[in-house]
């Protein structure tokens, strides 16, 4: 059974990530979706817990009737040279590992797995970066996420927590 | 929506597991299915890793014809009072936990939520502890387990595992 | 000035705790009072939280009109040598160490520290393992520990969290 | 009772920090001082140990005549999903919080608590991040701090540390 | 080049280890010679820290003329599926490793490493447990060991450490 | 016994190094050499792992005939104030430390250790930091590392490493 396995920190789900799930599923059975840097929330980089990017997730991917993944969070562990251990032990096995991140890319490559890059259409408009960067100045960043993430961000205050992040402090 | 959450180890994933799942499914539309202390494999009490339980799981759960179910895997968080913040920040909201051990029971108690014990049938039989033992022994095993369950053993060499593990030195 | 130091599990604080404390204080200005295993509770051995031996411990010394200690959470670091630099990063000074702890003991005499054990009268009486098993067994416990404490362990259910840890389970 | 908690790092603690806790203590019986990134120091962001900033708050606040105060060291948990929770285990209950830092402030806002900001009378003085340049620079640090706070600093040799610490170099 | 891999905690290093490495290096052109659980020391089990038994190892040797092997602490990192790869960040490369222990056996065993058993002469006399518990009991254990390991346990107040630490306590 | 203690991420391993090595060797009877940062490896400032820095630095030794060396890997312990006694339990006593880093340099020079520093010839050219700027943009990069290192380095792909690391992605 052929599986694939994607990893990003999904800050938020947007309209690219998704796009580049489908393609994959073309291609394979079924799709394990790892939720990286797990443990991070409440900052500017990584404003959504793992729980909440779950829902952005599985909301839309079910929306669209799509049912053959698997999302699993998975933390950092702070040493790459343990990381790709780390992942398999965390996961199903799977035969190709897609990603656009150079580190990723590079410690699986070292491990002998099949690594796939992704050609991302509107590359720049779909960036978490940017949309988070909207979102704190208040600019339209709904039409780059699925109708479902739009949703869960409101009820979560999402917006607004990141907007209460980008102040600066120095007591 | 309500949803349910059940935690345990599943070393492995037993009939017992099984039947409480379909328990829970008839009063809830999903169950959110933690994997316990999921960072742990390779002992007598883990033998396997969380990658290989959700394989258990999920496999059986499919050939069941069951897809309402998200499993994670949940890393031991080394401080009992932080667990329910990290098991929070790790999965979709719940409205009831269900468990039967002491510890997460009161620590979600003590939290407000609605915590419910389930009754197992045959519970003798079915417990990890017994089909760990059984393993080791030579005994038979298989009948507590679904078949999807010993299949995946089989493929890991599970058993073979779980008896080199139990052979014991002190250089 | 004179500073001593004192660390324990406090899991309770009982009356040979307080005993001891009134002990050094007529020898030292003042007390650091390190809790020791801070990160720990809702286990059969660490019930409460380091929180909740703080109030203990500094409810009954001021109700006593003591004022002139500290009391420090101290997470274990999960390796020995490493102990006494992490207790001295997260206290004022002390000149003396007072403890009946054979390994605190140690590690403090290899750094060179004036170390002094404490003479408990009525030791078999005053043991937090004691005072626990009698929790568990529904037996009189509050006789070994001040009021203020026993006020505290109402107020927090604790005898109950106690016995809902004592039961077992192994689904 | 009416507890309040503030935390900070106090990198060094300053007449801004000992001025919002005598605003507190108008309006509470008491109040617990957490000692925030407990076990960070000796870098430029945070020169002192904890328990070097336990000195310089306890004897300021102590020869102001001031008594009712905890001063509890809180390390990092390196998710922030669990430090509120982390927080919550190690101090006694308190009613309100107060800070201007807006990640501590989202994070008690969002488990409900009562959040409150402080007016910092001669906010740019009263700096952690200016007193610290001032050190670095040999200028004048010691008119924004109380006397107390001098006193420690020049007993641990603190501006000679954080000058050290100041160099570069890339071996 | 060949190098061989052995592993053990070395508590302390004993004439059965000194055998098997004088074994080993008939067969390859160097070891190297892992000090497993590096972070733990002073207590029963493990009572001398990494640098003491890095000592012990490295005086042995050299007093017989090796020189070909290297000496790398490795400290535990608390999951079984990240082991290996642990090993491999910290150490040259390995062709084979030696090891009694079954869980590192099993370990390299899966990550399809050639992992070969000793077979220990004099096995009963030459344990490490044995060894402490004659250091506690006051009875000959320096037979035990080679001369070198005896001096630095000397130096170091070694036997009194752990007689020390074996006293128990419960305030 | 005279022995000294260098620390060092060497990143990669250069003829700064190996010059200040030399000297050292001139006034002490062997060197401890202490891999800094192991745990990391895979990054722009970290690229290579523990075990590949310990080969660069070991081979190149014996290839000049120098064999009083110890190479002992250092996990970062995430807290300054812990990491001399961390230092201290993983290596065998020394007298003198040799350090141009400004951290290094004030922690040892606080637990009164004589600390020392070094005058490297050729400083600009010796610099890691220049050497992988180097092999990022294609440059002459051998002539600053002793041919040993350009072999392992080669062996092992580092310079591929390197580049692929230093691309950027956002997905």
């Amino acid at each position: 059974m052929s599986r694939a396995f994607i990893v990003g920190r999904f800050q938020p789900f947007h309209l690219g990530h998704l796009e580049v799930i489908q393609e994959i599923l073309k291609d394979h059975e079924s799709v394990i979706i790892g939720i990286g840097s797990a443990q991070y929330s409440h900052t500017l980089q990584n404003p959504f817990t793992a729980g909440e990017r779950h829902l952005m997730i599985s909301n839309t991917l079910e929306s669209r009737k799509i049912f053959n993944f698997y999302i699993i969070p998975i933390e950092d562990v702070n040493s790459n040279p343990l990381w790709v251990a780390h992942v398999e032990s965390l996961t199903p096995h799977f035969s190709s590992v897609y990603t656009n991140n150079p580190l990723v890319k590079r410690l699986f490559y070292e491990k002998k797995y099949n690594v796939k890059s992704m050609e991302l259409i509107n590359r720049v408009e779909w960036s978490g970066t940017r949309i988070r960067d909207r979102m704190i100045r208040g600019e339209n960043w709904e039409r780059d996420v699925p109708e479902t993430v739009s949703e869960i961000i409101r009820e979560i205050d999402g917006v607004e927590r990141l907007r209460a992040l980008s102040e600066s402090d120095d007591l």
